[in-house]
């Protein structure tokens, strides 16, 4: 799973703007982001009027659409999807996941913060990992202004993505996902990719997804 | 992977229409559809201004705006996904895909047609299962009219859904689907499900999915 780093704060405090300078540097320096917005409102995301906004009022259950260059989905939950679900099902090619939001997740964050705006900052915990402010901040964190993109993709690629080269395993049983220490890791790539590797076309398994279901198919409840 | 039927037609023939039906319609008996649009023109999913649209704009390879009701996904891909892949990866929870478009694929095809818009149906081949025009058709295939969505569901359950019944496999192999006799079917789902049901937590796997990679996570090219 790629590393996933939060960016919080108090509402209008800059989340946004800061991940519009952020995103692009680090795909200058050749990095692939993906982001995750986090919602509580009515969901929104499709262009009213538009075919699969159709299929999707008419009570489709996921609708996609599909072009040579952009692949949309949209699809119903029965409650928050966790980030390791979300992640591990649908961030499978990025280096890098920036989410906007989770504020209360054991997420590595970065808090963005406006004096003008806010008396006060989030309350912080050993999660905070970074501050991006307008001012100096009394927190014993390293600090970037809101315009030093630069310094803080540095310091999110050194401290995140660089040490995160080891190849990976992700299990989800039931829709959760399943912690793996190395040895359980190691024993499933190693048993599943020897597996793999002996059927016709499979000779270099460079990335497997297997889908399961242990139950027969039946109608909805 | 759930069963896939193409709605198939010249333009403006009815296709949304007939999805708009026919959706409730399998809704109301209990069963849980996808839909997949194909689309070869300019891709565009998210509505300009909201803050994930502003992610894509930035540079971002996947977002995800993600809610207690609803997930949304934009992403970019450098070719168009096959239908395997997009259901085997996406569409792991419903009863049903029903796709627009796709005249070209191996699916099972409903015809929509409209007499008094286009003189001649399509070019048919022997994927086609079924006719919905409001003229008779000339074709020997079982024939509906427009608003006989309930009689096209009846015929839908009991040819491609009710007798979708096994338990289900699906491999994908760096990104390719690898089609899987029955033999070796059984053989990966035992020995995943043995590996997998000795974990703490998995006692009951009804559904396993599992992602790895066997090359350390690079920059992009």
């Amino acid at each position: 799973m790629p590393p996933v780093i939060s960016v919080v704060g108090k509402p209008d405090c800059g989340k946004t703007t800061l991940l519009e300078r952020l995103i692009p540097e680090l795909n200058r320096r050749g990095y692939r982001v993906g982001t995750i917005k986090h919602h509580v409102h009515r969901f929104e995301m499709d262009v009213p009027g538009k075919d699969t906004w159709r299929h999707k009022q008419a009570g489709a259950r996921i609708v996609a659409l599909s072009s040579p260059t952009g692949l949309g989905i949209v699809r119903d939950v029965e409650e928050d999807c966790s980030i390791e679900e979300l992640v591990g099902r649908y961030f499978f090619d990025v280096d890098l996941v920036l989410t906007e939001g989770y504020k209360r997740a054991a997420l590595p964050k970065i808090e963005v913060y406006r004096h003008r705006l806010h008396a006060e900052p989030l309350p912080a915990d050993e999660t905070w990992i970074a501050v991006v402010s307008d001012c100096p901040t009394p927190r014993n964190l390293p600090h970037f202004t809101p315009k030093d993109h630069e310094g803080l993709a540095s310091f999110l690629i050194d401290r995140f993505i660089l040490p995160a080269t080891t190849p990976e395993i992700t299990l989800l049983v039931n829709g959760r996902r399943i912690p793996l220490n190395g040895f359980v890791q190691a024993f499933l790539r190693q048993a599943v990719t020897g597996m793999i590797t002996s059927l016709k076309g499979c000779e270099h398994p460079r990335e497997i997804s297997l889908h399961l279901h242990n139950e027969p198919r039946t109608r909805a409840d």
